[in-house]
């Protein structure tokens, strides 16, 4: 599917993405570019690329997939970084879980009727820790692969990258990068801040945690610096979800201080747990 | 340890714990006491139980062991029926999650300077699903076993139910009942009420839910019955929880609309959720 893949920054996501391109045969080669020269040798040892390069320019020379899996802040410099050492067929993606403002820079960087194409991606996968040694090549296998293409992608970049998602095992869904953000401020950026929440008020009770404390705030002990960074990114949105989430929490307690209606909004909320999905858990999850 | 333990409601808790008396030799015969006939095939299919009855009152005839692991607001209804059917040497308990009024309400029941005891217990296991079908000897290993004697209560009575608790796996803890009530507001019933608002909140955007909304949220999918008694039941409780959550939630808002003390927030609740513990997840929680 591609000769040569660079993935620049190889942590759990990039690293992941690079055990699957070579445990998949998506990609001929993959290269890796990393800060330190201490990171390629152990991106290589987890056999997730097949070189290394700290040299972005000498690394994406020659790809027709590049990869920019740096932290959210730091993409739209990389893409900058990157733009003119790109070849004209290269497909450039990102995997920065907020898109419109990231989408918007690197469009007005690159012309895509004249060479390199971007598509905005998010792949849905992911976990609390971090680094190549955390990564997997099956960490795509069954998620939501987010494409945020605008008006001026090319079809064909889409179609590249949907065929790339689809070779990782997941799913490729098409969202406008605005409505990608208000989503993920819902789906993904509230979740973690409810975590974060929850430990400030009850994490002080911690010997007698029970499953359900520990199941919703395993996120909470993620690295923040991305999650802080993301806060910036997406305010607004971010703002918006806190707000809504705050109103369907204020329903609750009435209804708890009233002893009224709370059956009721407790079993909407359950019936949509079940719609979701997701596995049950195979036992207690004793964390 | 006991000769005949009886166990009055053959569900998740009750099944795993017949399950894990039996597996674990810590009762030479376990009576399960059911609402259905049909109930006492299932759970002796499942190997949680001897011998059956729907008969309350003959089932805990000759048991040094009562659990009642009914749901939470039919134990003082149990407990009133049982009672003058227990042998004197009896050591009654039960498996709610909320304490102080079902102590206070079987103390009243029994005295136990001259007959049977009772110790309320809180086993911090369980999952989203019920019944005998979901139970598992291993439910209890590793986890928090609570256990809320008062003044009153004999303390040999107490060491028993702590040597059950240790053969079962579980950590045996005393706490006062209601500190017990008020810790399991924030411990327990708050993340629950936060999946349900969470669910509220973002659950139509369900097709892209990430690991942490699936993670967050599992809880929500329980059945509702349980948890609207222990709102109930333990109302006060669970309103100062989340009055403390929404204050927290309000912090981190705050902090992100001003751009200001976010990190130091977010770190401050990755260091408390580290030092809660828990294994963190082995992979993708794909859910």
């Amino acid at each position: 599917m591609f000769d040569r893949a660079t993935i620049v920054g190889v942590g759990l996501i990039g690293g992941s993405l690079g055990m699957a391109l070579r445990a998949r045969g998506v990609a001929r080669e993959v290269v890796g570019v990393t800060r330190a020269e201490a990171s390629i040798v152990s991106a290589r040892a987890a056999r997730a690329i097949d070189r290394g390069t700290v040299d972005p320019a000498a690394g994406v020379a020659g790809a027709d997939l590049v990869v920019l899996a740096v932290p959210p802040d730091q993409v739209v410099p990389m893409a900058r970084r990157v733009a003119p050492h790109l070849q004209p067929g290269a497909l450039l993606t990102d995997v920065a879980s907020v898109k419109a403002e990231i989408v918007e820079s690197i469009e007005a960087l690159l012309r895509p009727e004249s060479g390199p194409a971007f598509v905005g991606g998010h792949p849905m996968a992911g976990n609390e820790r971090q680094g190549v040694a955390a990564a997997s090549p099956d960490l795509f296998e069954g998620t939501a692969y987010l494409m945020t293409p605008t008006p001026r992608t090319p079809r064909g970049s889409v179609e590249r990258l949907a065929g790339l998602a689809r070779a990782l095992g997941a799913i490729p869904l098409e969202v406008e990068p605005a409505e990608h953000d208000r989503m993920v401020a819902l789906v993904s950026h509230l979740p973690y801040l409810v975590a974060a929440a929850l430990m400030g008020t009850a994490g002080a009770a911690g010997p007698a945690a029970g499953p359900s404390l520990l199941g919703a705030t395993r996120v909470a002990g993620s690295p923040v610096a991305m999650w802080a960074q993301i806060c910036r990114l997406n305010r607004e949105p971010i703002l918006d979800a806190l707000r809504a989430f705050r109103k369907e929490l204020e329903r609750l307690e009435t209804a708890i201080a009233d002893g009224d209606r709370l059956d009721a909004l407790l079993e909407a909320a359950r019936r949509a747990r079940l719609r979701l999905g997701g596995a049950p858990s195979k036992g207690p999850d004793k964390g």
